[in-house]
């Protein structure tokens, strides 16, 4: 699927968060170098531990893991483990925590140990949480393999694990020390799995940068045929938006975060009332921008262009922009008990022009309904 | 056992980490103050989950739960929920800490609850990981009820749970918003437990502070029967002591933090090879620091005086100065094993004169054979 990459230009983002600061590696057909990056970027590196979604173990874990062992010298050999994990959500759990810390534990993991984490957001947020609890913290770099994850979970240092009924209830904020990011990863990904990751970086033009949503609307069809150029320009982008965000609200205590939740109080809902599985969460999260985009229109906030502009965009990425079966009576419910209500009161992230979103409190259940049921056709 | 206390005078030591600053409280008879001074600290409370060792649930969690329950108001009442923890480390387990997460979530945790811990070290790192780990952070206050806790894991923001074979393996830096010592919630504590809590008191002059050193010297009767003014003393410039050193090194990166290991290279080692559970912890530091104090006088480092006053004010505190059954050829592969072995040397906390010391590396293995052997009798 993917057009065989160009060279090995490799960009940088910098995730600004004064001692926790860290890099993002964005490349095209540099995977091989990735060994030298983690290496150069971390200094002391001999002893690393290797943690793979069981779908991407092969080919990327493994030649990560390779390259890593054949990168020490005699003088400083490197000793790299390597671990699966079965593939999805189920696999955030406390029991798994547990037999990967003992596995660390058993492979002579100590403070200066480095944990690579290769797959999709739940390898990361799994991962990530292990590098922060063990031994009370050690480093620990991400190599996304999917699209969501290079445009999402790269960047934040959210980690976190499932409690049964709570979805990410256990974790830490803990920032990795290098993201490496290669467009080639995305290989072993689905046309769907891509598509749905697009929605996010959709969201990025809308919340934070017009500039870059006018761009995307130019780069559509190159972004669908996961044209190399044009897609560690959205990744770069996507990423720098949301570096930025949270280099103002690491900790998510100031507010300012919340804008990342554009379309999501909605999406949560969809993926809830749809049964988990229908849509994936990128699906969603597209009906759900427009349920919020619908919204704000509704309430006099935005020029009714702005859904236009964004309802042709969505689907110019091949992305839903209505769902025929959505519920306002099944969704209300969900969004009551979302996170962002705030004592009863349903608050949204609503755009008020393409690049500038606010977060509107206290917004009418009767308004809620009305754009939800206008998003079923 | 403890003398009836004065009045209500409290003290109170700041724990200076920036955003992360929090106050240590110090009074005697005053501990039915603890929820007005939740409140106060703490602000915004609605929702408490006390956290308590089994052993100290009657009076001192039940109390406070009440109080805290008792302190809202009609417009906003607080709700309290409690549990308890059966004594000792194996609690520190990876499966007490899912039945504490799952807790929480079931009586309604979330980002705005606050626990409460109230036990000794093994209930401040265990509630304490739950703080850290539960929605990424929540805040948490600790009721110290041994002497050890207050005087030690009170400060530090020390969180964490054991793996099989490898103690605080897992766990957090977190830092508590609050902690309430009281000298009288001592008096469920034995006597033998209570002096262990003096050696690491004693910890504190030789490694920082000769003017209280000299004063423990003075106060050592006072001391051991627990005279509430003696004791609040004794607490507060231990908390100082640590405070300070914690404040120089949050995270245990620059080494400073590791001058509070004096004696503990050894005490590990006698734990371990005396089989737990023969000395308590306060026990086995008395004894290593003067193995260690053994081992600065005989490689020059400090005038044999030094010795001469730490074994006198060990004996005042009626702890133990020698160990009969010390073995080196047990106990050095346990401390070559230990943490502060760096590439296979043996480095140790040494002092120069009473309230300095000195992290010596590359230590002869033969002179810390003697210094064992010579502390047998």
């Amino acid at each position: 699927m993917v057009t065989p990459s160009q060279g090995f230009e490799v960009s940088s983002v910098n995730v600004p968060l004064g001692g926790r600061s860290y890099s993002i590696q964005i490349s095209s057909g540099a995977s091989d170098g990735f060994a030298a990056s983690i290496r150069s970027a971390l200094g002391d590196v001999s002893h690393v531990l290797v943690i793979a979604d069981e779908a991407v173990d092969q080919p990327w874990a493994e030649s990560v893991s390779a390259a890593l062992a054949a990168s020490g010298e005699e003088a400083s050999p490197i000793r790299v483990s390597r671990t699966t994990v079965a593939s999805g959500e189920p696999s955030k759990s406390i029991a798994e925590m547990d037999r990967l810390l003992q596995w660390v534990l058993q492979k002579g993991g100590d403070r200066r140990s480095v944990i690579v984490a290769v797959g999709g957001g739940v390898i990361g947020d799994l991962a990530g949480f292990i590098a922060a609890s063990f031994a009370r913290g050690i480093r620990f770099v991400q190599v996304p393999t999917t699209l969501l994850a290079m445009v999402d979970s790269s960047v934040g240092g959210k980690t976190g694990i499932n409690l049964p009924g709570a979805k990410n209830m256990v974790g830490a904020f803990w920032q990795p020390s290098l993201v490496l990011i290669d467009t080639d990863v995305l290989s072993t990904l689905s046309q769907r799995s891509y598509l749905s990751g697009l929605a996010e970086v959709i969201k990025y033009g809308v919340i934070d940068d017009a500039e870059f949503f006018a761009e995307l609307e130019d780069q559509a069809t190159a972004l669908v045929a996961r044209k190399p150029a044009a897609l560690r320009h959205a990744i770069s982008r996507s990423c720098q938006s949301k570096a930025s965000v949270v280099g103002e609200d690491e900790r998510e205590t100031s507010g300012r975060r919340a804008i990342l939740n554009y379309g999501h109080t909605f999406a949560h809902a969809i993926e809830a009332t749809a049964g988990y599985g229908k849509f994936l969460h990128g699906e969603a999260v597209a009906i759900g921008m427009q349920m919020a985009a619908r919204l704000a229109v509704d309430l006099g906030m935005c020029d009714p262009s702005l859904l236009d502009r964004q309802t042709r965009l969505i689907q110019a990425c091949c992305l839903p922009t209505t769902w025929a079966d959505a519920d306002p009576d099944a969704m209300l419910p969900v969004m009551m008990r979302d996170k962002k209500v705030a004592h009863g009161k349903l608050r949204f992230i609503l755009p008020t022009k393409i690049g500038a979103v606010e977060m509107v409190g206290d917004v009418d259940e009767a308004a809620v309904r009305a754009a939800i049921v206008k998003l079923k056709s």
